[in-house]
């Protein structure tokens, strides 16, 4: 996989075998909670320049379908696109991690995580900065998940307080997360950040991109950033493991199960209608099974599918509607 | 409902009875066809400006979830989507019929069918025009079916030679249902007009929206227009009803209903990302339960899903990527 990043700077390789490591860690440990299914490696190389190794589960005991991908690509961005970044150029280096499990039992959350690192400018590192983050979306909402999500999330920004603010990123989370349409979140939200690093040129981005306190009062030094970003990579497991291990055996009732495929439409509607990774990847060209590998295998809409005051699809939706400071 | 479209021209008021008498005729027949199950009427008020008369079905032995909703609306556009349209100014009125019906049965195609009349300008009925069209979306393909559904639509055109062309009309039905990501169709087509009547202004929306011989060569007499839309609208039924019908009583097998379930995911993805309606609906503050109607009870998404070579699955998978001429 290594050859993906070649040519990229040293940092920008550093970056990629990071993420590769990462994916190790992460589908090892998913497997072994699973029991049943393990990952299975689809590698693609991108004929512009680059590729990537996307790894997926399915059928599961516990996870029904999830996807972990890593990838490493460049080449030239397109006009209109290079406009919307920091820096000035075109060409480009991009290197990520990326995954969406949706577990079987209507118990255990959703989970998101990502955290990237882009190179542009026609030197390359020229400009670059890291992005990331990660969202838990629960059907059925359990306040010590949360909680431990969100405390896992502060403990990995609090040990880099010249680089992340928990507060802002919980902020940004929330804000990006935002099902416009249906007044509500796609879930009880975690961190959201982007551009780190990228120094001035990146405030009207941070501005436009709508959100939390950004990084114009952090420190840009790259080398703090992804010192951030590794412990927030590291993160996931421990934000995410022990919820998903604690809810795995509670199967859920058919009527838990149905609440769980009609709030999976939210999850859809989001990702296509406004997740900016998705659908920039759809409108140029991406690798479409890496971009959507985020969607779940059953769905359900119904219509006009309002849940019933004092229930506990109506405290769900509550929460989704007005977010909680979940550390108090 | 009629005071949905008080204050607009005397031909807008006369096209949303139309629609609305048009909604009585199909409601009627598709629930009788259906033999279980009815529609529910959801009327509604746009704070804005006029309201709407959704229908409903769910549930049905036949129709596994459909709409057919009627709405006349007026008001302000906002600028930017002014700009969009042809004529000057941002009054506007607006009042159609759309309609989709999801099948329970993988042999039973989905179907979607819209007209639509529109004014714009300062002055109500400055410039109006006409759209609309309908499209079939098979799991399974007959070709019988897509022959008599393009037949049809072919003789709605031909009784009005100097409004309409089948020929340009399924080429622009062709190109507007393409789910670019994907390289191929959300269905076998049909028909698919706009600007109707628009004159002039309309050609290079026409050009911009990609597609078909445009009206520029077409009469652009309003009154033709509408004549021709009367006769398009009361063509469904005809396009539809024979082919339902004589595909109910195939159930289908688990593993076509799994390829049912997997190819309406396409379906939700060219709605939620490329279709205009669906698309300016959400972003503008529209009925949110009368445009999502549109989309299936159950779907579902798998990684990496290709038809294997040879099978049923790939022939209509070949006819989505390549269009064919169904009257020979």
């Amino acid at each position: 996989m290594h050859q993906h990043s070649e040519g990229a700077s040293e940092r920008g390789r550093t970056a990629h075998q990071f993420f590769l490591d990462l994916q190790d860690r992460i589908t090892d440990a998913l497997a072994t909670l699973d029991g049943r299914s393990s990952f299975r490696s689809d590698p693609w190389d991108r004929p512009e320049g680059g590729g990537g190794r996307t790894r997926i589960i399915e059928d599961g005991a516990v996870f029904e379908k999830g996807g972990v991908a890593v990838s490493a690509v460049h080449g030239e961005l397109s006009e209109a696109f290079a406009k919307e970044l920091p820096g000035p150029g075109r060409r480009f280096f991009a290197t990520g991690i990326s995954l969406v499990i949706h577990p079987r039992s209507p118990h255990v959350p959703t989970v998101h995580a990502n955290f990237r690192y882009l190179e542009k400018g026609d030197a390359l590192g020229q400009i670059a900065w890291f992005g990331g983050g990660a969202d838990l979306t629960p059907w059925i909402l359990y306040e010590e998940d949360a909680v431990h999500f969100h405390q896992t999330w502060k403990r990995a920004c609090d040990l880099h307080p010249e680089v992340a603010d928990y507060r802002a990123y919980k902020k940004w989370c929330d804000e990006y997360f935002m099902i416009q349409h249906r007044h509500e979140r796609r879930g009880i939200g975690g961190i959201f950040f982007d551009y780190l690093g990228a120094g001035e040129g990146a405030k009207a981005m941070v501005t436009r991109s709508g959100g939390g306190q950004g990084p114009e009062s952090r420190s840009q030094d790259l080398s703090k950033v992804f010192a951030f970003v590794k412990d927030a990579g590291g993160a996931f497991l421990e934000a995410y493991l022990p919820v998903a291990d604690r809810r795995k055996n509670t199967p859920g009732t058919p009527e838990e199960r149905d609440w769980q495929l009609r709030r999976r439409s939210r999850y859809v509607e989001f990702n296509l209608v406004y997740d900016r990774g998705t659908i920039f990847g759809l409108k140029t060209n991406g690798r479409i099974e890496s971009i959507l590998m985020s969607l779940p295998n059953m769905v359900s809409w119904k219509y006009d599918d309002q849940p019933q005051p004092g229930t506990y699809q109506e405290r769900l939706v509550q929460v989704l509607k007005t977010p909680r400071d979940w550390l108090g």
